[in-house]
């Protein structure tokens, strides 16, 4: 028996070649026959030609509903995903969708009912749990090697401010970026969040403050087990991609640093000159992408649970609008008010 | 004209010994000549000998009102401070007094009242202001190469969990072990702390539940100048004395780890052993404690302002009074609503 | 006009399967259109077949003579490798090849006559030039900010040792291990050997010594601008691949560490845990070996000069005789001794 | 029974000084009542009255013939250390004798004959046996865990070059500087050096070329029991004083990297700014003295045996000049062609 996975894309922008080009190279397994666009040109069917690909459309719907698919990336634009989950689940798909499913409980909600009617495997692309730093730290609390989790950090931070009319747009700071960090405490402590209180910022650029937004944040939870967590964020790190993970047990800590570009020192009179980290996610969580297309390929082939899945995809959202209203309302805000 | 500070010791336990050694032995402009300890044993009389000690005495009064005496160095039990401040500076000798002044804001403020009235120089033991990493942080911050502070966070747990007796009365572990941290996050910062939020839980020591303690805890923090701040605290690290520090800024993030015992690295294929960070505050702080005489005993015989004065004693005491009621209330808690 | 070069592949085992597959995912401009492999079995074919290799053969020479051929990847055995680029030379097509060229020098020098004669380039396959860390190491030297070389250190380590029947008939430690780190020191330097000596043990395994081999060695040399180096070397270091460079120059050093697994650092009782080093060249210098068929690619295309040719193939097998010869005589040989 | 110490201190320049600050302040056990400097003057008699001592001379002999001394620490200049030993044996004192013993080795072997006979204790300062970081180098290959030692690396270098005129009269890089790490490998290892190879090389200081010295080093070294050794010296490397020291075993490797003035870490868009070594021998080995004088102090108080000998002073003379006769003559040197 021929162990394949037929796999179309939708949405060939920046995220959506770089699946294609994994999965073409890097996941021997799948096999990448479609791509759909909708906004097709030149340069997405010479991307797509070079790879192989024979079917190419403008139309979504030619890839949901072709007999030779078994399975869908949907790397199109957030407001489509949860429709066209809803249209993959029922044509019998499954589902790979980037973060996050959508900005509405209630379209999460919709998406998933269809998932579980149909009986198909959804994956959200939380990447960086594949990262193989977070998952050491991850490993090592699951392990239990360090006894129960006390307290779980993530510092977060982007190299460079994004332009001004992205932060408009993009749902806030924990909506849009915090949501990576909401889902890896989860993953990390291996509990539930059941209250956070935020605090934010404008330190950056002023211009944000139209827009109810702030561009530095604390936000601190507490969990279900006991434990307690923090997350740091900023919009410009200027220094590169600052990533690290830190969970503090009873028996020690486990923690990650940076990638480093590379590992040079150069030592002067001046001082010691070490690397920056690597510069944004593209960078830094390169091998983590391949890895979960290659664990979405084999939980499919394999009939194996899918490690992350739309229920957490649907938790980090709860989070992030609990900590919404913490910073608006400057109290504590328990997770139940919000679900 | 000769250099020298007379200075008289005011109780002869484990920190009077230690500040009396480096007096002694590595602060030359300094001329330890007498020394009062209400618990007076042939073990500390052995020891001011040992050190060239002339004048021992049972009563504290003896110090004080020694015309010989230029200053004295005030480290006998915590409730016994604010009263002794009062009669030095009556006396009208300068002062070293060991953290905290007191723990009521009214004794604190009648003793800087004396202080200021009296015209003495009054220095409060914040020893980790003087450790070789922490105030590389603050200068680095202070110097403005990496402009304005947005976030700054203090990691700082203790190796083992004290004595659940000493625990009980140790006014909760605000005032006992986070006050050291409210008082870096302002050196850090240079900045006011203006609003505080904590959350706290007992993983640790059930039976500290009793005393209405926590032995985990993190405390977020609001600051004049629009950083934001994250403290966090356990009792028990288990692998040594974790004290780290990192202020994120406008062009860059500045931070340090903790000392280690030594630089080794052995790499078998079973990993790499690194060693751990110094054991607890003698080891790491060793240095600290030597700099902060050092800066005292400079800043009395040349008449310059002291570094961390009786101001910063009490407002750290306000951080931890208004940390203590979030905790309890499970709200944002503003400064001057303790004040 | 198109730039895509026209690729055939000689030798399709570990080696040609890895540069095999980085031309078709990881260099766009190259196109491998045939393969030979005189060993030629179901599982090459298939996998050439799904990297969608149109001409599968058994015969070298029908590579070589394929007028829709540009360039050959010569990676079949070492004693083919002269009489194969003799033939690709002479029939006109671009040759990487991988390392050495040869071990005996005519052969080495015949080679590289026809290369000149055909007015060809031709790489040889130092991959660790383009390694992110050595590199570093090399372009910091280069761009003369340090001054001039004074030192340069090499650590090269296997992680475990070869079987004995490679170790037989691997030339040696200086031909087989050591030359690729010979190639390092006048690359990290950018200055000529003159001399050596080399010292050698046998720790690991006694049975090497029936054929007159070490398993450690350390060897040392002088350059032609008055630097001094040094590179020590074990064929089981346990713990990984240790790869470790260093160039001390007027105005300070210039070092890389290992690249480690994950930057985990896991702090109890027992102390600090972090991970070890990459396992072995396939993780290490994954992203060299496609930076090398990259600039092979590009030089061709471009009509640059190749960065690293014959001439540096030749070099580093005089040194590795040089040192055979200083390990049995125990002296100091000088280059011109051997060429 | 008490346990005190008697020492009385010959020579009080920068060394003796400090040894004697490091008696009085840090080692309990010893009492410093005797100090004799031939060039005595204000300053050292205002340092020696500050430290308490009593009696204060221009004659060594008031030292060594004081019968309320119990042992002479030796600090003069080397030319007068064979002599002080011979009298200070002969006059039944115990002796700590600053390295080296003397440059010859006839001088040196009269002296040891005289300890010998008078059955007295002697320590050599190789204070960097008492290094924090080495020394947990040492006892991890002394406790076996790694299994035998393969290779032992050492990295030596001075922060600055020293004055033309001390170079000049230094006895050359091998006696002067290396000697310090000749002792270091014997001691790191174990086991006894056989054979060594010198390569040196002018790339700091022109001017030294006449006295036949070099200001660059490297030496290789065999041992007796298999393993191989190599040094690397630099009369200047700029940032600080480089101390490194790495074995390499059976099982694994084991290294130290340098002390750090502190462990900031300024990440900006520029890179990533660590500190700098410790910047020398003071700074680096200041633990080290205090540890090297307890421990001769405790040796002879509780009659156990010396940790670093009059042995061990020799060896790494012989070294040197094994060393010496390698690089003039360009040619591996047997050690007992000097011996």
């Amino acid at each position: 028996m021929k162990r394949e996975l037929r796999i179309g894309l939708i949405g060939a922008g920046r995220i959506g070649q770089l699946h294609g080009n994994n999965l073409v190279c890097s996941v021997p397994e799948a096999k990448l026959s479609a791509v759909a666009e909708i906004n097709l040109n030149d340069s997405v069917i010479a991307w797509a030609k070079g790879l192989g690909i024979e079917k190419i459309s403008e139309n979504p719907g030619d890839v949901i509903n072709d007999e030779n698919i078994d399975a869908v990336f949907i790397c199109s634009s957030t407001d489509s995903h949860a429709e066209l989950i809803i249209q993959s689940a029922q044509a019998g798909k499954h589902i790979f969708c980037e973060k996050p499913i959508h900005t509405e409980v209630k379209e999460i909600k919709k998406a998933l009912e269809e998932v579980e009617k149909a009986g198909v495997k959804l994956q959200i692309g939380f990447v960086r749990r594949f990262d193989h730093n977070h998952k050491k730290v991850r490993d090592t609390v699951a392990s239990g090697q360090l006894g129960r989790p006390h307290i779980v950090k993530v510092t977060s931070r982007d190299p460079e401010m994004q332009p001004l009319k992205y932060i408009l747009t993009s749902g806030g700071i924990f909506m849009d970026m915090t949501i990576h960090d909401f889902d890896m405490v989860c993953y990390l402590t291996g509990s539930e969040v059941t209250e956070v209180t935020a605090y934010g910022s404008i330190m950056i650029t002023p211009e944000i403050e139209q827009c109810g937004d702030v561009d530095t944040a604390i936000v601190m939870m507490k969990f279900k087990n006991g434990a307690l967590g923090v997350i740091d964020n900023s919009r410009a790190a200027r220094y590169g991609y600052d990533q690290r993970t830190e969970v503090h047990c009873d028996k020690g800590c486990v923690q990650v640093a940076n990638d480093l570009k590379d590992t040079s020192m150069i030592s002067t009179v001046d001082g010691v000159i070490c690397e920056k980290p690597t510069w944004f996610f593209l960078e830094r969580y390169n091998g983590a992408f391949i890895a979960e297309s290659k664990a979405f390929v084999a939980a499919v082939l394999e009939d194996k649970e899918i490690f992350v899945g739309g229920a957490d995809g649907l938790i980090s959202v709860y989070i992030a609008m609990a900590a919404e209203i913490s910073l608006k309302e400057n109290r504590s805000v328990r997770l139940e008010e919000v679900m």
